[in-house]
């Protein structure tokens, strides 16, 4: 690649702002200048990248000057107000909330899959929701061989994916409960502790969850496939790091489930788990930390003649999220986009 | 119904045969006499009913001379050794295992849904696996309008259901996790705490769990509809007790959610629990305790225009295994067939 970039990293200190840092220097992303930037409550602490100790900065309109690369990780309200800053200052952004996600001008990618949509891009980029980035890296080397028709989710995510407080909250409560004391829930509306959650993100009039029109909508689009049927239930589960998915796949017609393992174990992004003789399969605890997507228990579906079953595990900070987000950056580098 | 019952319980000191004490007390069940059996390592101990102090025994082949009523909540195994034993001496069994639920002469009772196949028993009755329950709960009022074409569930099942073993480690290993201790898994193959395990039970050739095929078999045999399409991932969460199931259902016509919502709320053993907007739907911490199977997210399927998708919640010791052992003793009674 060669050039290096000045980077910025709004939301420098959150979860996935933290991963963020990781990633960038496990893949020695071509860095020339680093500013770390955050609310105000958070600047002023110290973050370490690459054996240097950085200052976060409060984010202002005046901290993007001279950026090349602008990573975003914050709400999506604060986002739809900081990305179009960091653009005009002339940075490309790429964002990590669902503010821009499905505007039809930002490319919303999954480099493995649809890298070249980023050629369209006008300064802004988005990096989907971190069960659809697993999603579909599984769905689309099978949508490839044998279209696929329709698409039942179903989802175990874990607390980190709402960030410091839920991971804080889950641990402290479980411990409460352990202790039989009384631990009143502020992060979520009900116990996480020992419990699951059908709720992620809030109810919209039709009885589905924000999350769960995200995974409808940002899988389409991100397939190029504008009608795809999709149904999902997004649930909350007690686990940390690492989201899980249960799936359930209509193709156009039959589908063997030893091509698809074979189609799946040479996808890129993906590794395939599957011996569930000798009790191999993925598991969140297992997704965490690596930076594929893991599938597995892929079957036929006993319910439809043109389905397959699959399981599908990815570490929601990394997959999920902060190693898309650097592979956009690098696919960028590579499409001298940037 | 007057009759007072000669009652065994063999397996009284398993989680569910301690249930199956407090909901037989609770339903004020007419009991003659009471003996509590279990393996020779608990015999000897104390367990109180209604008041009195039981001794538990050995089971042995002379356990159930002068017995009516036998409930038997052990493996599967044994199960199919003391089952016969029992019935012979001229009890009626009602089994909590997997053995006999899908022998052609055993009834497989819901007494919501096919009291009436009780008729037909020759001494042998068996309950369902503890999801089927609240699963057909909640299909047979709507199949009754319009018929079940397909079923895709996804389950989050409770560790309760594994016995107390799997208690014991779920809590002592979230111990261990939140001291950052080892703990070696023991009852599961993987560490459950903070983690999810898409395993019940050993898998079959066909890449499906005996828990899978058990929900399409049982949920078969219990509605009578021998043919129906049914798929399952079931997945054990880090939950004490409490099984939740999201479900996807496609019918012969199109289903008004508001419809289906009416029905549920008028079926036997069903609590419609679907405020989305108030963040008032099932959870398992929520159904733990409660004899209705807590149904919620009522909603169109967004992937298949004749389809609902619905979230269900139920205490698998008590509707998904004791309470429903008891009410198939009590509609046993009702029809004079004991």
């Amino acid at each position: 690649m060669g050039r290096s970039l000045n980077v910025a990293i709004v939301g420098a200190t959150g979860m996935v702002g933290r991963e963020l840092l990781r990633v960038l220097e496990q893949r020695r992303f071509p860095i020339a200048g680093l500013r770390l930037l955050a609310s105000a409550r958070s600047a002023g602490s110290l973050m370490r990248f690459d054996g240097r100790e950085y200052t976060v900065e409060e984010t202002t309109p005046e901290s993007f000057a001279g950026a090349d690369l602008v990573f975003i990780s914050v709400s999506s309200q604060v986002s739809r107000e900081l990305v179009p800053i960091a653009a005009r200052a002339g940075a490309v952004v790429i964002d990590d909330s669902k503010a821009w996600r499905l505007e039809p001008d930002v490319p919303l990618v999954v480099p493995e899959v649809n890298g070249e949509t980023l050629s369209g891009h006008r300064g802004i980029v988005a990096t989907p929701n971190c069960e659809v980035a697993p999603l579909v890296l599984c769905l689309w080397p099978l949508h490839r061989r044998n279209p696929v028709r329709r698409v039942v989710v179903d989802t175990y995510q874990s607390v980190s994916g709402t960030g410091w407080a839920a991971v804080e909250e889950l641990k402290e409560q479980t411990r409460a409960a352990l202790e039989g004391r009384e631990y009143r829930p502020q992060v979520y509306p009900h116990p996480i502790a020992f419990n699951v959650i059908p709720h992620v993100e809030p109810f919209g009039e039709d009885g589905y969850t924000r999350e769960e029109a995200a995974i409808v909508h940002e899988t389409r689009k991100i397939m190029g496939e504008p009608e795809l049927a999709i149904s999902a239930t997004c649930v909350r589960v007690p686990v940390l790091v690492g989201h899980s998915l249960a799936v359930h796949v209509e193709f156009e017609r039959p589908f063997d489930p030893h091509e698809a393992r074979e189609l799946l174990s040479q996808a890129p992004g993906v590794k395939v788990v599957d011996d569930p003789a000798a009790a191999l399969y993925p598991t969140p605890l297992q997704a965490a930390g690596d930076d594929l997507c893991l599938v597995g228990r892929i079957r036929r579906d006993s319910s439809c003649e043109r389905g397959l079953a699959l399981w599908i595990a990815c570490d929601n900070l990394r997959k999920g999220a902060a190693v898309n987000l650097v592979q956009i950056a690098e696919e960028l580098l590579a499409r001298n986009l940037i």
